[in-house]
């Protein structure tokens, strides 16, 4: 199937305008449809050995986004401590969640065991599992930026506050948590970009030709 | 910024037109402006805390895919002992890598020092910078496939081979190994389906509501 360049140059303005939102969630619910094909997206990201390992838990009731808020608080004032005290007084003047403000949540998980122990292209490297339920976390973002739908990764979080606020077995991974949702607006930049915490990095510095020194400055 | 109707469609379009390709590479040369926007759209990806974690290596010499392939082809026996008497014998009938007709390969790697110890969003979940990484793998082979280039992801390797290849030095991690080209043509389904090796999973079984049972045939 071909792709023509009006199709290509919308994956890229996809791609491009994709943003981490925490602070312009909107109360608008989302359809039921467009969900659908946001998680028939992630469904169909690649997957090693085709063994599809990851689940999707849709949250949408308030009580169960208040643990995990409370998890994230927790988390997040005990990460505060981790950074320098000019660093940990911007840290945490950051907005680096929207939990409670998006009107649904979704967390990914990986189930390492799904059909068997033996995987074609995980006998070798075994983190390669998790990758495909990330693969399938960056298809669900895309997807969602081409609904104009916004996408936040909550990363700053337990495992077993997650775990237990939505009942996930000890044997099935945990991978992401996203809150999602409809948005005033999408920032131009990432919003750690703007804050002038880091710079986008010169891209000619991140790519090497066939060794790892030769025409690059990245050392 | 607002993406369209179609614009929207031409991203499900190429989601959902992606392939794991192996057999397919043309020896067609990747032109070095596209070459140039797919390594763009990898580098933005998101990232914890902005970190940007990743390099890509292109690797364009004979001589160092052939070092590449040796590896996998160890790395692929040793992988064949581990499936069972009938597995094994379908295993190994699978292409699975097209390392010496792809015009290029890329590396995609995580320096999880970059930008100093405490990174914003991986003060609780360690592997937050590798996930970043895969991220980028992902919008790299979104990207080329808008493109109409296949990728394949090989992961029969280990990571000492490219290392070594690759003079990755070993502060860096490795995250994945890609074939990139111009290709004959883009199967219908994932090889490893049509080969009834597994079947696609039914999207109502990876879907749960709240929390992990619940409206979920996926016990």
């Amino acid at each position: 199937m071909k792709i023509n360049n009006a199709e290509r140059d919308a994956v890229y303005k996809t791609i491009f305008a994709r943003r981490d939102v925490r602070g312009q969630f909107t109360e608008k619910n989302i359809e039921e449809d467009v969900l659908r094909r946001i998680l028939t997206a992630a469904h169909h990201a690649p997957s090693v050995g085709f063994m599809q390992p990851w689940d999707f838990i849709v949250v949408q009731q308030q009580q169960t986004k208040a643990l995990i808020k409370e998890g994230f608080d927790a988390a997040h004032q005990r990460s505060a401590e981790m950074f320098d005290k000019q660093q940990s007084s911007q840290y945490q003047q950051f907005k680096l969640e929207g939990i409670m403000e998006a009107p649904i949540g979704i967390c990914i998980t990986c189930d390492r065991s799904r059909n068997g122990p033996v995987v074609i292209g995980r006998t070798i490297n075994s983190q390669m599992d998790l990758y495909s339920s990330v693969c399938a976390v960056q298809n669900l973002w895309l997807a969602a930026r081409a609904e104009n739908l916004g996408v936040g990764w909550v990363s700053i979080i337990e495992d077993a506050v997650l775990r237990s606020a939505l009942a996930i077995p000890e044997n099935i991974d945990i991978i992401a948590y996203l809150c999602i949702g409809h948005v005033s607006h999408f920032k131009d930049k990432p919003e750690l970009e703007s804050a002038g915490w880091l710079a986008r990095r010169d891209i000619n510095n991140v790519i090497h030709f066939d060794s790892w020194s030769a025409q690059s400055n990245n050392k």
